[in-house]
């Protein structure tokens, strides 16, 4: 397939433009035409490296894990993009994450690219948006990208599609904890770290989690990896990297892999089209004088929703 | 418009069959096709009581507020169904309500219905499912339907264009958090309930909610009432429900509500347009050869998911 010359900020993101990639990230995140078209043109150098997503409770020291984790990758020679997710909810009336300073930017240092990222309502935006900001940062040059989600249901739900490995982070005393993490954290942890290994009860916490993760492996044949790191006295971090690159080593050989790749890949484009006739949906309802009779006939009673909206999924409907 | 006969199901709900509308909720949350069925026959017995919802952070005490409410609506001779809406999440490894009994089930009149919810993933499904339950619940013949929902933010947006009055329940000593409310609550609150009045601090709250109010009303006219109730020396109770009451009579006589409530249809018939087309997108994903084909050229880097999804919305596409 020919392709087109590349446009000018895409090229620029490309050679590694901060402040293009930056304002590309913001097109991205608005929704802006322009971000559109710049991941258009930029998808085919996406797709290849690891995207990790840390989640887990507030509290548990997500923020200083990725510092050093970030320090470690660069230490290897590696770039590192972090996209901090941070969802806004009506209870906190905006930021959850609010104004601390979450990490220490380096900002002299070219191979860090930090990014928070803020979204109310659609969780499903958020992922997508994600998704996006983390084929931007690709499409830069990083070679790793972490996502950090604060552990909040919805947004973990809908996250957990981006990342190519998901490491859950906790700390000790999980006690009553576990059982409970039993049901859901599993199924979504590729790595487990327990984080403030330093304090009392973290080998009963790792010995916890191995238990759980001994009940059998992941649907893909991966056995979730338990990893135990401290902060303060900074310990494990190499040993939490290596049990990430064990993940995406694990997976390139994985023959479920590819069938995972080739869903997620589905579920985007089901996403987009489903947008899609929403948006144009709801432009006609504006406009179409049978779309709005329609409506005042259910409305009215005359017509539940559920049979209005099968005329109008129907092939050929003018709203009757 | 003629309507063909009931059918025995739709005959049994309305005439105040327990059974048959438990087992027609039952129906509705698990999407199986028998709720769709009685959801389209009972549709134009919709749309005219109380939809209550009440909202606010754990621990506030909505549950015992909920237990007096339908004691004050019982002793007036009005019926409740309640609906509790109980998220699940990755974190709390399923129910956040747990199996605490959650109300005084009263399961000796039939005046009282009550019903849990819980729904893991989608949170545009479950407020889609609590909506249609409430339908059940004034097709049964409730005089008025109360939702309570935990307060975590996106099921809160989901469920908010449920409810006709938005109860927002808080406690003495808010502090700082009453800046942070401000952002998000007042858009949603339409009655502001501080609970536990008999604590210290329960008239500073007051003043800070009413200060806050006075800031001016919400785009449809109303201005948010502030009430105190306590549930262990119980008082507020009736004032709560007046409150509630006066917002039910602005609705009733405001022009704005009308557009709401079409708003909201429509809303509604959008949302089940989009479902409809992704689910039979999925299908053809599995079975169309054409369709795998565009999807292989996206796994191939050889086309993007927008442009993917766009050849699929574009009329008369054959995935080429």
């Amino acid at each position: 397939m020919s392709r087109p010359r590349p446009s000018t900020a895409a090229a620029a993101i490309v050679r590694g433009d901060r402040r293009a990639l930056a304002k590309a990230i913001t097109a991205v995140e608005s929704g802006a035409p322009a971000g559109d078209a710049l991941l258009r043109e930029l998808y085919p150098r996406t797709g290849r490296i690891p995207i990790v997503g840390l989640t887990g409770p507030l509290g548990v020291g997500k923020s200083s894990l990725i510092n050093l984790l970030v320090a470690h990758l660069r230490s290897n020679g590696r770039s590192v993009g972090v996209v901090a997710v941070d969802p806004s909810s009506p209870f906190s009336g905006g930021s959850v994450l609010g104004d601390r300073i979450r990490l220490d930017r380096r900002a002299d240092d070219p191979g860090i690219f930090f990014r928070s990222m803020a979204s109310r309502g659609a969780s499903g935006g958020l992922a997508d948006a994600t998704r996006d900001v983390a084929r931007l940062l690709e499409a830069a040059g990083f070679d790793v990208v972490l996502v950090e989600t604060v552990g909040s249901g919805q947004v973990d739900v809908a996250i957990r599609g981006v990342a190519t490995t998901r490491v859950v982070v906790l700390v000790p005393h999980l006690g009553d904890e576990v059982q409970t993490l039993k049901a859901g954290l599993f199924e979504i942890a590729d790595v487990f770290c327990v984080n403030k290994s330093d304090l009392p009860g973290a080998e009963t916490a790792e010995r916890d989690l191995a238990e759980l993760a001994s009940l059998g492996p992941a649907p893909d044949g991966w056995r979730a990896r338990i990893v135990r790191t401290s902060t303060t006295a900074p310990s494990g971090i190499p040993q939490l990297w290596s049990a990430i690159e064990a993940h995406e080593a694990f997976l390139a050989a994985s023959p479920a892999h590819a069938a995972e790749r080739r869903r997620r890949l589905e579920e985007e484009i089901v996403g987009r089209v489903r947008e899609e006739v929403a948006r144009r949906l709801a432009e006609r309802l504006e406009t179409d004088p049978a779309l709005r009779r329609l409506v005042d006939r259910v409305l009215a009673r005359e017509l539940d929703p559920r049979t209005a909206a099968e005329r109008l999924v129907a092939p050929g409907h003018r709203g009757r």
